[in-house]
């Protein structure tokens, strides 16, 4: 495995044409993004680009600069649109070729339906030099980890069944406290309120969301910190700026989700 | 209006701390993507940045450098984490400050609700020079195009307002064909017969997906050409490969959508 810092910088890399044409709403990068959370890993950029080798290696370099770890999503199946293997050893600059643990896996996972690992089959064991094989409990295709980048499956069951594996082997980093304030106002209502405890207290962040139809409904302000203290005390501040405008607001922890 | 080449390329950038804590699962990339593809134009590139100038600037300037348009999503509220306005003319290198028309646009929305526009809802009027803006039938905050980038708001049911009145000046693209073959079959199966159709017909694309659970389910084989009878003999092409594993495939017109 690759040396990382002590709390690494993870960026996600999207591959597929059917998340640019509209086809499926990606919820691969939703799905890390929780589970690095709750890790106390930050996911600092995601990207989505189409399956074509020149925009894989880009994207791909581009973003191992500024992150230590990358998982990619898609391109690693049996057909002719599944370049990820061939695009991540370019970007890394190693060579790629089938790999005598991967065919094992396949054999086994195809035996076991009484089948062949044909020439398409094998195109999923062609695996780039150095890397670590990620197994997966749904398909025989492993996906690889190499110099912090892991790449897996797009399938959504396969993606968050190989997390669940990798997830163990990464460094745990600082957790957040977080309370979300959630009441029925105009954002612009307390807004001056809400950058004035900005200010006033260190190492808070403070969010301002309203909900997905606009005008008219329910505002979540999201304070969070690595002080458990601090994040309390932000969420009752945040409490009475509602109150202040006549709206008893609800304290809740954590970020309830929004999809 | 800048102009544009007869068929832009487009990205998106998403802004929000919110998107990469895993709080909320974006839906404007998605409904942008299908919305570009109805209209012939090409979403090349999606990305989602934190909350953070540098972040936008840097991401903004190095999308504009390989798409003549991009959409932006979020920041532009009444609050202090509302910076996408300063950080757009900071990466377009122009002035910004209060507009006249937009302050008119915030008067009349709040004075409709017999409310003023306090210094946090002027903070909505600091609009780049030069911009035109894009106003909304939701709420009072208007976002701004300039130089081919389009600042929207990133609450979902007012994005999909503005790009509504957007999408109509931008240029329409050449149509695409497209069809979906769709049976439950294995990609590995029928992944050579897609290889040679993808090498044999021209002007054609072919993608191979499976369903989100993985192994057993539906796969989906969607043709895509700008020539309506590529597509159609692609279509039936793959038909055949399904029929010769023993598998009575649908032909579905379009992208079933997924999410």
């Amino acid at each position: 495995m690759t040396d990382l810092p002590k709390y690494p910088r993870v960026a996600c890399l999207l591959i597929g044409d059917e998340l640019l044409s509209g086809r499926t709403r990606d919820s691969n990068s939703h799905h890390l993004a929780q589970k690095l959370h709750e890790r106390g890993l930050p996911l600092i950029e995601v990207r989505v680009v189409p399956d074509e080798e020149i925009s894989i290696v880009k994207a791909l370099r581009s973003l191992k600069k500024r992150a230590d770890i990358v998982f990619t999503s898609g391109g690693i199946g049996p057909t002719h649109d599944d370049i990820t293997a061939d695009a991540v050893a370019s970007a890394l600059q190693v060579q790629i070729g089938e790999r005598e643990d991967a065919m094992a896996i396949l054999r086994k996972h195809y035996a076991a339906r009484g089948e062949d690992v044909t020439d398409a089959r094998r195109r999923m064991a062609r695996i780039p030099d150095g890397a670590e094989l990620i197994e997966n409990g749904i398909s025989g295709a492993p996906g690889f980890s190499l110099k912090g980048v892991y790449v897996m499956a797009g399938v959504p069951a396969i993606f968050e069944d190989m997390l669940a594996r990798v997830l163990p082997t990464l460094p745990e980093g600082p957790k957040e406290t977080v309370y979300t304030v959630a009441g029925t106002i105009g954002e612009s209502q307390i807004a001056d309120g809400l950058k004035d405890l900005q200010i006033a207290l260190k190492g808070l962040k403070i969010g301002s969301y309203p909900g997905p139809t606009g005008q008219g409904g329910q505002l979540s302000i999201v304070c969070s910190s690595h002080n458990p203290a601090t994040a309390e005390q932000a969420a009752l501040a945040v409490k009475a700026l509602f109150s202040a405008q006549g709206v008893d607001a609800e304290i809740l922890e954590g970020r309830p989700r929004q999809s």
